[in-house]
């Protein structure tokens, strides 16, 4: 009983001063989509673990929590990620036919945390768009996810793009193992190229060449110069440049303050993306905050093949680089039956001011309010005092 | 695959104009419990079983789902309430010496639901305050509560108390077998006086009569007249009686529209209060939306033994009593790379207007924001135009 307060690794408590920091970005960023037009959703904690695994990758298999329904006997998942769900929801619930905006905000658990300080309760908050194959789409939610960061005061920010046609179109054809091929893909995200020569030696020598070259395809705009130059001139690599090019250039336009770069290996989230990717940094951060990207399969298994484009992000990460704090200050009230007393405090609460009562006995505690007032009696009458 | 949308029973997505409901909802609680001095908190989803459970009762262990930590072997709660989190929070991390006022807003999980169309994924709000003994900080958590209802328009309230002291006084010194026990309590809530009495035919004259008495006090203010009369005369009793007595007289001076009413054999939660409990319903709601009370052993399991009171809510289920909807007016723009029109959208939306742009080619479809403006070009100048 004595370690009853003990938690499970990678799993905390978030006390009042950063809870009350999370609170405000998680206003902020639910208001900003709105004020996009993005619709909020719900979509629960537990499904049967098919649903939710669907069309995903192994991956997300192996971070999903798994229990027993008592009701059906089925296995279900606590959701490890809720972008399928959202999925779910615009395929098969609103089943609409134009284009549709949700956006969401809650908890999701992970089986084991994603690095040495990663907590395995994120509070993913996210926003997607579907129904729009054009990069209007694309443009829309990241600008969306760059005002929502610079709206909780995290500036500095830099946006690296990357597109998931590049790859494939440069292995369009090569008939490659499914264990080879996840060597492949781990060697680019390392940027490994000598590992990649070794494993690419028997592919033909254009997707070999291209392949290494991704390895160096990292930087500001003259990426895509340099990539028009060296990768084989394939229809679904010119569009996917020729995209990133369009892309860069309209957002640049409109937040000159925001360093754009591209990461051609970039290949997170690999069996997941279908066109362009993005990444959001912060300045000094090595992880990014944001991640999204368009997935144009994602309703497939619900039945419903349209096109998505979205990102996501963990309030909890976004907290540590915000620099909205949320710290209002209070009142101090003296407790009595005074009804005039009691009117005013109500009153003052209605509001909006946060009037903290002084128990009887507890006059001399210190509040954990920050009371930069009173409320005294002053010739009989109730004022708030400055302290 | 066809059926993978299908969820759980009992477990339900949330679709926009409900969404928006709860958020409002959720917002205005934290803000009226942020206007009494009470801080937010963010305990996890998962703790060790045993933390978790530490205290409560079998009923919540039987709720609780359960799953295996694979960084430690160890079984897993997810929690089914959050109240003893709390406990755990204002007793190890904060140990504070005086009064603390300590809100949370969150998901839990029951492995059953509680009713034929209760989810099994309530979004649980509670507040809670620790550290003192007096009936002042019962008054302060009914306040808030009925407060809660009101900001969010659920009126014509009915507030019903009770106090866990009056059945604890009556079953003093009775030697009673546990099982026999959870019988007693059964018939108590079910106000079943035959099966009562043949329960209790071997108790003590003085506990059976004041037992077979608590069925049939239910009502105004009259039944605590009666309570003084018909029950034994033992401290317990006698002070339980005086405390519902002043907490009905001091919430009806300052809540005059609110219906105070008493049910002295209500035992739900038994296991848990040790003081005064109420328990709040709507005009026509046979459940009630708030439960809370006094329950000032909560936190002995973690080596701290505060006075506690509060009380919790669903607000899935208040969202379908209140009559906040969060509707917003929107302003349709057309998608356009114009920096003027791109930069009217921005202001407007950070003035907190919701503009939603109309993408190529989607010119012809239903919004479904109510858009009751449109950003138009006239003479050259972009306007919002009311439509």
């Amino acid at each position: 009983m004595s370690s009853a307060w003990l938690l499970p690794e990678h799993i905390a408590d978030v006390l009042p001063s950063e809870a009350r920091r999370i609170e405000e970005l998680r206003r902020t960023l639910l208001d900003a989509a709105r004020g996009y037009g993005y619709e909020l959703v719900m979509p629960p904690l537990l499904e049967y673990l098919e649903s939710l695994l669907s069309g995903t990758g192994r991956e997300l298999g192996l971070r999903t929590f798994k229990l027993v329904d008592q009701l059906s006997g089925r296995t279900l998942g606590v959701r490890a990620d809720t972008t399928t769900q959202v999925a779910r929801i615009d395929a098969h619930l609103l089943n609409r036919q134009g284009v549709t905006r949700l956006c969401y905000c809650g908890p999701v658990l992970h089986t084991r945390p994603s690095g040495l300080h990663a907590t395995r309760e994120p509070l993913q908050f996210g926003a997607e768009i579907y129904g729009h194959a054009g990069l209007e789409a694309d443009l829309e939610v990241q600008e969306l996810a760059l005002e929502g960061l610079q709206r909780v005061g995290i500036s500095q920010l830099t946006l690296d793009m990357a597109d998931a046609r590049i790859v494939r179109g440069l292995l369009a054809g090569v008939p490659v193992d499914a264990l080879v091929l996840d060597e492949v893909y781990a060697s680019l995200a390392a940027k490994d190229a000598p590992g990649l020569e070794e494993l690419t030696r028997d592919f033909p020598a254009e997707s070999r060449g291209g392949l290494l070259a991704l390895t160096r395809l990292y930087g500001g705009l003259e990426v895509l110069d340099e990539a028009a130059r060296v990768l084989p001139q394939r229809p679904l690599i010119r569009s996917a440049l020729a995209d990133l090019r369009w892309l860069a250039e309209h957002l640049q336009a409109t937040h000159p303050d925001v360093t754009i770069g591209f990461d051609l290996a970039d290949l997170s989230g690999y069996a997941y993306y279908s066109g362009t990717r993005f990444a959001i940094y912060a300045a000094g951060g090595a992880d990014s905050l944001v991640r999204g990207g368009r997935y144009d399969e994602v309703g497939a298994v619900f039945g419903r093949n349209r096109p998505a484009v979205g990102f996501s992000t963990d309030l909890k990460e976004l907290a540590r680089w915000s620099r909205v704090n949320g710290v209002r200050a209070a009142i101090r009230a003296p407790w009595g039956e005074d009804a005039a007393l009691r009117q005013m405090i109500r009153r003052l609460r209605e509001q909006g001011e946060t009037v903290v009562c002084v128990l009887p006995g507890h006059e001399h505690e210190v509040q954990e309010f920050d009371c930069d007032r009173e409320l005294a009696r002053v010739d009989g009458q109730w004022v708030v005092k400055v302290l």
